[in-house]
């Protein structure tokens, strides 16, 4: 595929951590929240295969957090979303949908509770902030909504346990997941969650002491030679091996949570109030009609730019792959399709074209295994 | 400054004229409204200079339309814009400030009146449409709010209006600025308005059927060699030196019109009921306290990727430089700062730092004269 720059501007706003990672050899960017999110560092399957050996820090600033303080935050916060939150509880992560008045997404952060009338949705690419700025207008709710400076760095990968206890001391390990507290660096409180977007354990740290991150950061390089730290990035193939969802690519505003997947976090039977929740019923009453699931397809290479069609024997169009990869693990390339329900059967073959040539694959459940 | 590659993915969307351009020689992107918007073909310069002299066809797909419907929707758009739309007219675009509770901005989109009911929000590079699902839910408006298929194509230029009326007859010439209508090409009808972000004149098709749009595409360049059409963007120099302001860059959603310049388009005299309304009257009654001017710098190159504070004689930041390039008709580096009220003198000198130099560099009034 030819390689097209990228035009930088304010507008695709730098990271603390920006002139950091293009000293350690960042190649490609992405845009992620109107910022930048590295995308690569050379080879992706390298970087693949170190994420899971070893340990890497990454600048992960674009996941930007939408704060929503104030009397009726709880109430604007669970409008939201279709899970229920009314049992969370402060210093825990929630992977919430967020649904629009359609039952479709908008959006599928993880929500931190930080206090009973202060949270931190911490967003996938979409202007979330905007959505709770009408909602709270139209609704007369007494809160605050603001993007505070917080720029997310991780620690991803098997050794980050064994770095992040030479940092931060034993109390870091026990950490559970989805759970966060405030850890001291040289004086500075940092919000860390045992969280992250790949399989392989770590940790998140919210940084708002921008000068204290950029120092944590460098540190981290020079105390874990040992664990063979490197500087990464989400990594494509990663996270579509372990069917980590991405808004945008995998499913977007025409899509809702029961074609994703999400179900256990859709609580119609609660008497909460969501956005949607009619909707939502009426779709899980009919069932939904198009699925996102697993494919793989019998190829060693491949590099998607967009949608691409799906075709059954008869060259019927019966869903589309919206993610693909070159799989080490599988050794072919595997993906995730939105599948149209007359051919969700596992194994059901299809044809696809890919650089010209018609090739077979086949349809799976999503984690694959 | 160094090149990175852009990582293409679904989530940055291809538009119907991609493959078109990537043909003929895109070489940067942006990423605009989660978009793929072409930067570069080669050298901006020279891009600028054949825009100045004779006629481009851009792929601007990346402003989307945000279309509001159905009978509550004068009211949305009203309730989300400063600027008075009572006495709008069908045929007719309208630069409106979307304008937030705390009277921030959150977009500067054109907005067409397709019909009493039934409005085309043309957004900058922010997700309005969930501020307008937002605030249609929170007030129970009975209004339908959706992203239509709509790829725009600009035909910019001077030569523009010769191009266009070759394809599409004398009638075309007559279309006033801002102005719209609808127009045959092989018997599929386009809205096309007399607009686009350039100051060299022009058009922007609204696409609505996308293979008539890209039959169009190639229609253009084989009749428009007499004119010189080459393809083309949004052009950093041209737009700087017009003083077009882009949000995310000039401006964003820390800041409110009056320190923009919008005032003209801020209706606090009028009975209308739109956001922010209240707190736009303290600002003004206080005056805004910072706001944005051209800069000229004694440089001859800049490579501007965020903010760059401006000092005065006393090194006390006094503002901060948002957007700059070389411009050759100044023959030096022209920007657009937001500067302190303190500073607003015209011609009032400033220092800044630019590749470890320090720089002297003058305000000035917007438009650059």
């Amino acid at each position: 595929m030819k390689n097209f720059s990228i035009a930088k501007s304010r507008r695709l706003r730098s990271t603390p951590y920006t002139s950091r990672i293009e000293k350690q050899g960042v190649t490609a960017y992405t845009i992620y929240n109107h910022m930048l999110l590295p995308a690569a560092f050379g080879s992706i399957e390298d970087s693949y295969k170190h994420l899971k050996e070893h340990v890497q820090v990454w600048d992960v600033a674009a996941e930007r957090q939408v704060e929503i303080s104030g009397k009726d935050s709880a109430e604007l916060v669970q409008l939201m979303t279709c899970r229920d939150l009314s049992k969370s509880k402060i210093g825990r992560c929630y992977y919430c949908p967020i649904i629009d008045e359609n039952g479709n997404l908008v959006n599928d952060p993880v929500i931190l509770k930080l206090d009973e009338n202060k949270w931190w949705i911490s967003i996938a690419d979409s202007d979330v902030i905007f959505f709770a700025k009408g909602l709270a207008s139209g609704h007369k709710f007494d809160v605050k909504i603001v993007e505070p400076v917080v720029d997310i760095m991780a620690i991803q990968g098997p050794k980050s346990f064994a770095l992040m206890e030479k940092v931060f001391g034993k109390k870091i390990t026990e950490l559970k997941f989805f759970g966060f507290d405030y850890f001291d660096f040289e004086g500075t409180k940092h919000l860390i969650a045992r969280s992250g977007w790949s399989k392989q354990g770590g940790y998140e740290v919210y940084v708002q002491n921008t000068q204290s991150g950029q120092k944590l950061y460098d540190h981290l390089f020079e105390v874990g030679k040992e664990f063979k730290v490197g500087p990464g990035c989400p990594n494509l193939i990663e996270r579509i091996e372990s069917a980590l969802l991405s808004y945008g690519n995998d499913f977007d505003n025409n899509d809702n949570p029961f074609e994703c997947g999400f179900d256990q976090y859709v609580s119609l039977d609660s008497d909460i109030n969501f956005l949607g929740k009619e909707k939502l019923k009426e779709v899980k009453l009919k069932g939904p009609q198009k699925k996102l699931m697993g494919v793989r397809i019998n190829i060693k290479e491949i590099s998607l730019t967009g949608s691409k069609d799906i075709y059954d024997e008869n060259n019927n169009i019966i869903g589309e792959l919206r993610s693909a990869c070159y799989s080490p693990h599988f050794q072919k390339v595997i993906g995730i399709a939105m599948i149209q329900k007359s051919h969700w059967e596992v194994s059901q073959s299809f044809k696809i074209q890919v650089n010209g040539n018609t090739i077979n694959g086949n349809v799976c459940d999503l984690p694959f295994i």
